[in-house]
């Protein structure tokens, strides 16, 4: 831990209504000298699957002891556990329904927590909002000093809630990936992790088919790619993607998340 | 105070522009010790209605002292006041347009202040910016530990601008609400205040009209509406909300702010 | 340099991924005490130009010492050199794009170094995220106290890209400026700078044309403007503007970036 401790927010509350303000306004009457980061607020509304995603691209540039705070929650109120864990040298606070499936799948959780001690939640917490009234508070209270175990009931990790997603998979010559995320600029993203990138990217052969295009092109950068058609890059996430120089390849294709992404060797020219 | 004050932001100036950046340079400047905090500032342009609302729903989750800065300011650099208030243990800096009619109705204001001491101005105040070149260096000087009074020529609180807007209204035996605010997940949020909303919950013969569709099912939770219907919770600010599971109430019923709420007993089935 | 030193990011990353919280994070890594201030993540993708008029706008209102970390960067992992510059009292760090030539028409740059020394930048720097990899390190170092010596090698600022954009032009007795911004009111904003605006409004026979419409109206605030048509003003960064009451001149134009504006004298009445 830091001594000016670090909280980091990740929610789908957006920025035009007061529900992340409210949040950092509790934050610091428990906390006063945390130093508030946002990670992002637009995960698209209850789309635990980008917040994951987005979540587990970040966490590790950020300095041992961060807290991350993470709020896309469909089930708030519901039976679905408030949870803290500990992994990876941070803390994750939020909802148990899968934010952190990508994280754990790198890094196992060594401790979580259900948050049911009432003593760090605010006094008559709503129904609707436990991003105010309990996931605030809690991470803030870790911020301010708070052993993890003191917030409430230990669990075995082996029990948290994990999302199923699309995974690569092989079918006969070809690999078929998935479009994880689509980025401001327009870049696809796919679910083909570094090493299966790196093997892409150095066989030439090797073509990748996306809404009925065969895409051959690679780039080491987005300003190197062809002026005139999409191509391959490894994006900073180390995973493979789909550009467009100077401009949008989800616009250009028309396809968006989970488009599927087939690599299969071509017949040599 | 604490040590760190903490200045809160909210305006209608978006974050595309440097607007918002500037001011906070302008703060630095005069207190590099402060505590940023952006509430919103994407209260739709010029909207001080909006701004009056979400002001209302953070401020009291602020530590004592917090001083917020709001400028949403059609009239900038007309006659309106520039002013800065002392309600609820905390500050408020901004026009004197009605941006903090509902935080005044719960709290009324202890001291006003216009700001017309050009010594806590920047120089040259522009007539288009007063966000930067008043507002900014006046919020800013309180929190490096200026008195109130020394910011300008205190007046009555009583002759402070107060909105007009749409109050529930009784018509034979039905209750007339209205929709105050449409949030970034498409709930309706009414004027129907808390002890109304416990009301209608707790009885179930009363059903809510909106848009020629009668709404008669409740949840305590999002995650627990029906999957196919709108259905009546308590919002996070305790009062009566319109929602839709996992969607978004406003787009399925088509309506937006202003909208009317008929809130009256059914004929039990 | 303050005691708690300034990072002010500007980039066009938005807010919806994980870029800039992950820049972020980095820079807490190396530079615990940074204050860190958003001017800005939603510069149209790509648009240096856009990048480079909202510093020039915000810059000069920041505490000496300000670190400026800018990263619009189409040309990312291209020959285009890395660079932190010294200028007019504070630090700019980014792609040698032009992104300060505002900057650097009001302010030479006094010393300028390629950020070409890897101890300060991430181990295996990728070719795609040099916002993450390089410039977010080489900021946070800055703020902790490096040298700007240390970061690389110094060079001529005269060597600088600087961006080609319109300049106003006189043609025959017309003045022909062009909308340089325009702003979330829908205010455009001109290249005709504060000497040029004030001989515009304070000669009443001279008026602007733009998409085929005589704008002679005049107003010293927005407040002031006529009910029904647009009118000059001048903005809050001195410059001659064109705005609509309570309205965007942009959508009753219907004109963007880039429209001619021309500046002439009118028959009197």
């Amino acid at each position: 831990m830091t001594l000016r401790p670090i909280i980091a927010l990740l929610t789908d509350f957006g920025l035009a209504d007061g529900y992340v303000g409210v949040m950092k306004g509790v934050i610091l009457g428990i906390a006063p000298q945390v130093q508030l980061i946002d990670v992002t607020h637009d995960v698209p509304p209850q789309d635990v699957r980008v917040g994951a995603w987005l979540l587990s691209t970040v966490w590790r540039y950020f300095p041992a002891g961060t807290i991350f705070l993470c709020v896309v929650d469909p089930g708030v109120g519901t039976a679905r556990r408030p949870v803290a864990l500990h992994a990876g040298d941070c803390l994750f606070v939020g909802p148990d329904n899968g934010l952190c499936s990508f994280v754990l799948t790198a890094t196992p959780a060594e401790r979580a927590i259900c948050l049911d001690n009432p003593a760090y939640h605010l006094p008559e917490p709503s129904a609707t909002f436990h991003g105010r009234d309990i996931f605030a508070p809690c991470a803030a209270h870790l911020a301010a000093g708070a052993p993890l175990e003191a917030l409430g009931t230990p669990f075995d990790p082996a029990s948290l809630v994990s999302l199923a997603f699309p995974h690569p998979t092989w079918h006969e010559a070809a690999l078929i990936g998935h479009v994880l995320h689509v980025d401001r600029f327009g870049n696809l993203i796919t679910d083909l992790d570094p090493v299966v990138t790196t093997v892409v990217l150095e066989a030439p052969t090797v073509a990748a088919r996306i809404a009925d295009r065969v895409i051959t092109a690679r780039a080491a950068t987005f300003g190197d790619g062809p002026a005139d058609e999409p191509f391959l890059l490894r994006d900073s996430s180390g995973h493979l993607a789909i550009a467009v120089r100077n401009g949008s390849a989800a616009a250009l294709l028309g396809v968006g998340r989970d488009a599927e992404v087939t690599i299969s060797g071509q017949p040599a020219g």
